[in-house]
């Protein structure tokens, strides 16, 4: 009942999966690893005990010793790749984004309706995090009410040397996008964003707010802000008619020291969503070896690039832009 | 050096007022109470210890054993009745809102002008919360760099009877109107209005939510919930280069109880501000003994009715609409 | 009905109860102010404005400009004061502890019960801080059951140069003892003292545990830390049969920042019990002007040093001793 | 590389564990199951998909199929089957505590040191609770100077109905005990049992309160309240030289409804420690994978159990019950 599992990308989200698939994940097999850089690829295979190491990913994706793939290779890679495993008719575990336009992410819905079933699942693993999870469960208990609001908040530290402004949109809150339609179960019909002057104009890690409208009416706005500096931090209120429900504070432990109380906050997300990661490898390979699909679908992908290209225009046009999505098809229903 | 006050509207507001300066302000003497409801003006007099009643509210102000005026009486009366404090050269405390209109508050600041000197503290008691002032000495101290944005939330458990939805924006926002130019030192140049529409249509109680440009470019946002249910509960977060700080929620004691742990909300605004109440009244009168005036002015008073006006404007056309002030006399700088 | 106060003492304690009775207690009138160091008082006087500085305590304690005395002096001479203070019939606010023995505490029952009347108040403060009151009001609602145990912490940055380690249990466990009393309506009837021996030896702000039981079968114990380094932190739990009620911290902001999140420990008592100190000052001197007496009792003064003894004895002994009142008298009852 | 594990146990506790081998450990194989219950045996075994249902206890753990045992029976049963193991040569995990007496646990210890190697792991799991962890990472970094005082909080919902008043100690309080041993790297040199009468008598779950010392000088405090009825509670705060460090309260989100805001309790110690029990079945395989031994020992087994042997007896005899144990073979050092 093992499923063996091809990676492709093993750069630090790729090597953090293959660590989890061998540390965590009963039922999986790391049977082969690839990357553009050979070398890395080799000492992740060694590092976490890999049967292999491919030379190309096209051709490993067509191993028939490979069961599914899990691709962390660059954004722009994305879509080839699990257009390759659906072809294939690989489950494929996709890194989000499933694709940098949303024209793109339509052809993997093509591709998969052409098939007839899903094979897709994009890494939207905060779908996972056991607060957001409860949060749902919360709201759909109805203790509180219909949702009206949801307020989100999402800090980094600081800019990796590579990041542009619009990353803060298109990379960044489309987790946002993503958990909102998810925990609303409506998709965005419109944003606009805004951008505090204040901040330094030539800093790539300046704040962006976003204020959203789901297609049920609800308010969706989220604050995405690359240079908070002092530590990463992810944020959620949802307000309900009766009450709100917030995700807490992940501290462990709190600290008393030099006139302070306080907790810590990691320097990155690798902390914040290790139980995401480690339930969404769990959740895809029980999914697979029970012939099914879990998380994020391709047209979650899809959805989410959309609304992160509105959003892209509206920062452009610095105005209100709709998002339209095209029908979805049965087969995501 | 004692202040002699005479009170006009002892309403909810107005009696604790007048209970705050007789019992918490050295310096205040009650000497006279008015009301339009003669009967109610006689009860809160006996109940305070008030010296006398007076029968009508501009002889009252004229009268020479009056040293300073509290306003506290409906809405539409402030303007004539800080008009006549002017006029009689009486230091006033007017509840805010100073006027329903911006035109009507700039007949204030003539009046004023006029005078060559300010006698109008505006009730903007949050300018003397504990909490809030801690907020700006934390941002004055450049700890946390500059600030870019302001985080506001503000809920009622739920709207009066005489409530329309208009007011969540000029009977509310207010507040926090002018408790961002307080903090942010920095006029409101620009407001747009959201109103999330999975909230009932007919509720005069339902969530707004406001984003804001200062003049010096920070963004501001806040929501306003006025059938928000669960407590009253006013939040704040200012965001800055390097940091933020928030106001902390402000339980005394904490309850472990039937699976849940947790600080009570107040079901209205008394015990979040009391101290802020209290702090306004002794500054107020301090103020007036020491010949000075302290908290919100005339021109503060101005600022945020333009604002809600514009704010007004935008809920009504869904727009961003811009804030014009006139150019600020030199009194007020 | 102004109750005009002498002031006996006005060092860091008693200037700060000056500077109370002037700026939060209408009512009050600072007539006098006696010190040991004749400049220091004259410079509080001028500061705060008292109308005299008197030449002799026992002499200001009799003149008849004087209705009331606030006792801050040292707390060797705080008996003789309250005595003197009876011998004339003035109301006085003495600051804890009402003597340093037992004995010499019962001397002060036995003149107030010889004169029929109640005149002293001891300055247990924290009879008056809402969060405790608002703990009371819990308990006393009888939502969690009957109280079993009071967990309580006593914090201190560093140990003065004049402490030595019996103070801990004389001198800041007191405090433990009056409110745990109060709150638990009860008397102590036994305790015992550990000391962390990890801790350096020769370190008189090293910590202590106390163990104390109540004549109703309540278990309190106090960790009181003089040297804690890290902030002015106490801290109450009343564990009871359904629930437990605790003291919130009281940050006014929290804020976030190289890494942390948290809110600011004071440095001393002074942030933490300023409501304390200004309601206890008010009640006191609105009690006076009712004919009555608020707050701690010279009976609670005289059980506090009881209880203190037995502590000393039991540190040296290092061993459980039984406390032992006398019979209440009637007038305490 | 995969370890064949055979379960001796499968109520609650060891049907959790081998729900836990099968889904969270990579290299556990669910080889055999064995309970004095054939028919829950067998359930336990369809429902996860063990290999096999064994007859008997301890022929199953001489089978060369079995290469690893984890030990869930009831308490009476583990010593005579952790001896089995050793006598086998099988790793075993035993569910705590190792045996009811330390009599019985020192001749584990004989056994193992006889066999020369160590094989047996005791079921403390809290070693491997992350917030315990990270408590321990703080100590160790010395940023808070050297730990003093550790207090201990240990509240249940309600005593099942098999609970008799000692189980405290014996059974709850052992978990505190092991903790205490590891955090602070000493062993409990003293107890003593306060019980708050003010409970009703006849109440097996009364709360009681431990203070201990350890060899290294520190304070232990445990309260044990098993009636708590509120929640699931546990907690724990280091008291330093210059600081504190406390576990955190682990709710994932917090709720405002109804007049209050909080966090929720789950009603038993499944939630708050599920990473704590996933952790510890990973490093007790992983262990045995590398020929190692993880987390508590039979000597922390053994130590556990004679502080519960002084701990009752200072239940009984109220008084203060010093702790001796052997000399520390060579094995465990």
């Amino acid at each position: 009942m093992s499923v063996r599992v091809g990676i492709i990308g093993v750069g630090v989200m790729g090597a953090d999966h293959a660590r989890l698939l061998a540390s965590q994940v009963p039922g999986a097999v790391l049977q082969a690893v690839y990357d553009a850089d050979a070398t890395r690829a080799r000492a992740v295979a060694d590092e976490i005990g890999a049967q292999s190491v491919a030379a190309d990913a096209l051709t490993m994706i067509r191993e028939p010793t490979i069961d599914a793939v899990l691709v962390a290779s660059p954004d722009t890679t994305h879509q080839e790749l699990t257009l390759a495993c659906i072809a294939a008719r690989k489950p494929v575990l996709c890194e989000k984004p499933l694709a940098p336009t949303a024209a793109e992410c339509r052809e993997v819905l093509a591709a998969e309706t052409k098939l007839g079933r899903r094979l897709v699942q994009v890494g939207y693993m905060r779908r996972f995090d056991p607060a957001y999870v409860e949060m749902k469960t919360t709201i759909a208990s109805n203790r509180l009410g219909a949702p009206l609001m949801f307020h989100c908040v999402h800090r980094n530290v600081a800019a990796p040397s590579w990041f542009d402004s619009r990353m803060a949109v298109s990379n960044s809150a489309v987790h946002e996008f993503d958990i909102a339609r998810w925990m609303l179960d409506a998709e965005l019909a419109a944003v606009q964003v805004f951008r505090p002057k204040a901040a330094r104009d030539d800093s790539p890690g300046a704040p962006v707010f976003l204020v959203l409208e789901t297609t049920r009416g609800h308010l969706v706005n989220i604050e995405i802000f690359i240079d908070a500096t002092y530590g990463y931090d992810v944020r959620g209120e949802l307000v309900c008619e009766k009450g709100t429900v917030s995700l807490a504070q992940p501290s462990r432990t709190e600290i008393n020291l030099d006139l302070a109380r306080g907790g810590a906050y990691p320097a990155d997300w690798r902390p914040r969503f290790a139980d995401a990661y480690r339930l969404q490898a769990q959740a895809w390979v029980g999914a697979i070896a029970s012939g099914a699909i879990a998380g994020a679908s391709a047209w979650d992908g899809y959805a989410a690039a959309a609304v992160a290209e509105a959003g892209l225009q509206s920062l452009a046009e610095n105005r209100s832009v709709s998002i339209s999505l095209i029908e979805k098809p049965p087969l995501y229903k």
